[in-house]
Formats: structure tokens, sequence, C-alpha cells
């Protein structure tokens, strides 16, 4: 596993050379009842993130990410990156959250931020993690 | 998405250009609380997959999939394909059922299976689904 404590310049070629995406899950219901014409949970959440946006990251709305009992749910993933699903997600308190700890994740060349430094719902609301396809990103501030 | 109703031709050759990885969480307790140095319910899971091992399919052991509270886990992936994270997996109860939904998502294109094809612990104890970074693969079966 390469060593995620690069420097600043190690980062940002991380980051430039590999897009990282969040995934929002927009047909979420966050575990409530709502009319059939009513604007889910996760349509609201996916937009108070894309107004905004998040510097060198890709928002993709997704129809489903299959963890209903625990919405809102995100997921952050990109090319030799590992995955993560995060849930239990509240549209009008957690996009400041999701914006720091998604700026944390874009910040490594593998998507493992260091326990202490993720956001303390991520760290309760870790749905599941993946390992990436490829091999992770070689330590570029090494090169 | 690409119909997956493909027929035989379009699946084998499907599974033939698109690999496809059991991934299988090998630190996991499965919710109990076990001596430091017993055997993980997570590496007895593994084993009793990889020694008899499924067709087409590689099986790879991960060290945490974060899915602690609902654990056993695996994870189906490939190129092109969805991810799906499955949890709640007994090592002796539940090894044929796994390679019975693998092989089903290995047949697919883009890992979909259709709901009612899936084992029945696969519709209750789905975790996770995560689309594939790369679009699906085409429809080889209709080229």
């Amino acid at each position: 596993m390469p060593d995620t404590d690069d420097g600043m310049d190690g980062q940002r070629m991380a980051r430039a050379a590999e897009p990282v995406e969040l995934l929002v899950c927009t047909k979420c219901r966050q575990g409530m009842e709502a009319p059939e014409d009513a604007e889910r949970p996760g349509t609201i959440l996916c937009r108070a993130l894309a107004e905004q946006g998040i510097e060198g990251v890709t928002i993709t709305p997704v129809e489903c990410l299959s963890n209903c009992s625990r919405g809102c749910t995100v997921a952050l993933r990109g090319p030799g990156r590992w995955t993560y699903v995060y849930g239990n997600l509240d549209p009008a308190q957690h996009p400041d959250l999701i914006r720091e700890g998604v700026t944390k994740y874009a910040a490594t060349a593998d998507g493992v931020v260091p326990w202490r430094e993720r956001p303390e719902h991520f760290r309760k609301n870790c749905i599941a993690r993946v390992p990436p396809l490829a091999p992770p990103a070689p330590n570029l501030g090494e090169m």
C-alpha cells in the first residue's frame, strides 16, 4: 500500500491524474414514507451538493445504490482508489460534511483517508468499502 | 442500459471478455466475540469458496470490506459491471448459495441479475451496489 502521507505536490498530482467521483443516490426516501410525487430526500441532497460543487470532483446522480434502509447514501470512487459507501445522510444537515470528506478523499492517492481525519459521521456510517480494480496509484510525491 | 437477456452465446462472450471477481472479507468476525488467535468466520468462508472454486471467477481475499456489523461479507465486481456487496453470510450455510449468485452475475454483461433470479439471501441482504466506472459492456449477443 502506498504511503498516503505524501506532500501537497504529490496530492495535487494524484488528484489531477485520477478523477474522483461522488455518486449520490437520488431515489432515496431516507427511510420515510412519502407521496409518490413528492421530491425525494436523495434528490434534494444531490441538488444541494451539485449547486455549490466540489473542486476536482464529478458529482453523479445514481438511481439506486441499494442502501435503502440506511439512506441517504453517497459513494466516493475513482480509478486506483478504494470505493467507500456512506449512509444515514441528511440532505439539510450533511452537505458541508460530505464536501469535507470528499475533499480529503480526493487529496489521497488511494482513497484511504486516515481514520481520525475522516468526518465523525463518515467514521460511524461507513456502509461498505471495495478495493480498487487496478492496483493503487503510485505515490507520485516520491517519483 | 443494455439488454441483459441476451442468448447464451452473448453470455459466454461477455464472461470471456470481462473477468469477474469475488471479493471475500477474511477478517470478519460475523458479529461475534472471538479469541484473537481463533480463525475468523471470514477466513473460513473464503477457504470454503476457494477450495471448490467458481468457473471463470477470481476469488480474492480482502482484509476489510467495512460491513463489520452485518458480516460475513462478499463483493461481486468486474470491469463494466455493477459492483454488489452482500452481507449476513454464514461460512457453513452459504457457500453454495454464493456460488449460485456469482455464476448468475458472471453470466450477465453488466452484473445486473434480474431480481427474481437472485438467490433469496442476496435479495434480502444486499448491503450496497455501485455502478461501473466505465459504461456497461455492449450486448455482445446482438453484435
